[in-house]
């Protein structure tokens, strides 16, 4: 399903043998409809992989057809001969599928790599296995599409939503290095509606804005951050914009709480709202810099309902607030009032994966939350070990 | 030494049953000099405990004669309750040394106190533990006040410089929280130069700027960091400004490295230089900017010469530079040139302790340097349990 969920995309993913481990490594999605609208969302990195500069280039236009993405490795800092490589795995690309049947130039085919930073790619495992996985091409691929481009995820994450009359489907990868503007992560969303690049574009960021760019595992930002959305129109329902809108970014917020929840070596999934406050930007704000702290990303993994750690960070923000008339809340009990000491911290039961704290600012009326996880020595080992 | 290693300073160090543990907790330091200087440098965090409060209040006037310190409890987000033990703390020092013969008033008492946040202190154990303290006040017992300010330290943090014809001592203590603007940390300088109020502040305010502010062990800012300078004139010498800017100076980087040294579950000391950058503001941006990449600091811990974690890091600030310009050596090897691979991953020997992270921005002739630790599971077990 995921990314061939809507009518008229076929996918595939294939073993190019880029991974050491021999899993697969390589995923096609191809959009067979009438219209070839493709649009974009990139990391705001200044370091840009090789392939987001390609891509950036494809979807100026807001149309493509095709993405190609592999895991195993990022090509990113790799320079003129790296985004060489990103030129030629389009170009390669394009030659195979016009081989098979379907005309496609390379400035149609959008390019996503993921993995470590600072390596070349094996380029001849990577354009056979191109040639691999266009032939696999099938509208019942989009689940190997979505286990090809793993890299330390557990397990693949797709989504699906039925619009009024027409499918949006996505898959994506990223389990560390998930911060905003964007996480570490690929995104592929396919839709069958009808709709023009303009509005393709403001839907998708939107929606961006208030997904992936609110979860935080990490606090840190990749290279290769990409999202796509693909639409062919084959569904032949020319949605309203704002129902589109609703549909595209509840497929991209159940994708962003996969991510969240696979996030590397975590054991609760911790959502932080920030309540009543003077703005959504302060509410951002405070939420993101309370999820940034490794403090207390260590004491909930202890299950230590540490709301002086919650304060601490949201002291360093500029949000508009006064301490004490912060109040702090802990999987529903109101630990923190005041900005002094509230009910009882043994109240609070952190026994569960799922973890709610709400900060309420008593500053004005909006609200905004971010999605993070706990910090942890599974953490610690696995990117201790990531690259070698 | 320390803080007695000055003429005219006594100090003391005592348990007075404030930890659970039993350790010593509350300490002592006394100007008996001529001159009663005192000057403070305290966090930037919007939450600031009752004692930062109370002895910001002290030192508006640049003048001051004692200091009392208590680990095992922090004293912040209490609350009025909270900032009236304060006051009482400061009310019962003035009166036990009154007793024992110094004319001492409440507003010449600085009050420093760290440790959990959000809990009452117990103030019956603290009073009494004051006096003891007082009876206890003695020219050598500098070592005894640096080990009762201790909480998550494994060691005491002394530090010593002579300058011309007068010294320089100081205690501090701070293990985790450690961040800019500044570290959660409580030190105490004392000098006997004869200086007078402004050059002493204007001095401090220099050192803790380049010290304390440039070590950044896991990001995180307290609430209750202060920093505070006596000076009492007993050496009868009036020193050069420069000269004692400089001695003061020393005397902090011992003691911030000390700090980052000891860092909580650290088993790497990292030093990050940024070079050639266009200002020193930017310089310290983007060497901060690493230094807080929890990626990066996983990877330095097991040995890895990960300099994409460097460059996706230095990648979300502002500081001029163009990608392709950027150099990253990692303990002697160009590991990445241009924005690109440089030389082999394996020549990197990380074994050691030390780890030196250079990066040429190639976009001007200023520089900084961050000192942070690596990210291990030690420092998420120790976090995790800290508080139950």
């Amino acid at each position: 399903m995921s990314v061939t969920a809507a009518a008229g995309f076929v996918a595939s993913g294939v073993r190019a043998g880029i991974k050491a481990s021999g899993n697969p490594d390589l995923a096609l999605v191809v959009n067979d409809g009438s219209r070839d609208v493709m649009v974009g969302v990139f990391t705001s990195n200044r370091f840009q992989a090789a392939p987001v500069l390609w891509s950036q280039q494809v979807v100026a236009d807001q149309s493509g057809r095709v993405v190609v993405l592999n895991s195993g490795g990022a090509n990113a800092c790799t320079g003129a001969p790296g985004f060489a490589d990103t030129h030629r795995t389009a170009e390669h690309v394009a030659n195979s599928l016009s081989n098979l049947g379907r005309d496609i130039g390379a400035g149609e085919v959008a390019v996503c790599s993921t993995g470590l930073i600072g390596e070349r790619l094996p380029m001849d495992s990577l354009l056979t296995g191109v040639d691999a996985a266009a032939a696999a091409l099938a509208a019942d691929g989009g689940s190997d599409a979505a286990v090809a481009i793993m890299t330390t995820d557990t397990v693949p994450k797709l989504a699906v939503r039925q619009g009024s009359g027409y499918t949006v489907g996505g898959m994506a990868k990223g389990a560390g290095m998930l911060a905003p503007g964007l996480a570490t992560m690929l995104v592929v969303l396919t839709t069958d509606a009808d709709v023009t690049g303009e509005v393709a574009e403001s839907v998708l960021r939107a929606a961006t804005a208030r997904t992936f760019d609110r979860i935080d595992s990490d606090g840190c930002m990749s290279t290769n951050d990409t999202v796509l959305l693909l639409a062919n129109g084959a569904s032949g329902v020319m949605p309203e914009k704002a129902e589109f809108a609703a549909v595209v970014q509840e497929v991209c917020a159940d994708l962003a709480r996969g991510l969240i929840g696979d996030a590397e070596g975590a054991s609760k999934d911790i959502v932080i709202t920030v309540r009543n406050a003077a703005s959504e930007a302060d509410a951002v704000e405070s939420a993101r810099a309370i999820s940034r702290s490794n403090l207390l990303k260590c004491a909930l993994h202890g299950e230590d309902p540490n709301w002086g750690r919650v304060l601490s960070a949201l002291g360093t923000t500029s949000a508009a607030f006064e301490p004490e008339n912060v109040d702090v809340i802990i999987n529903g009990v109101r630990i923190c009032i005041g900005g002094g000491i509230g009910e009882p911290r043994d109240l609070v039961d952190m026994t569960g994966r799922e973890i709610a704290i709400e900060v309420d600012l008593r500053a004005g009326v909006e609200q905004a939350s971010i999605w993070t996880n706990d910090l942890t020595a599974d953490y610690v080992n696995e990117n201790s070990a990531y690259s070698t």
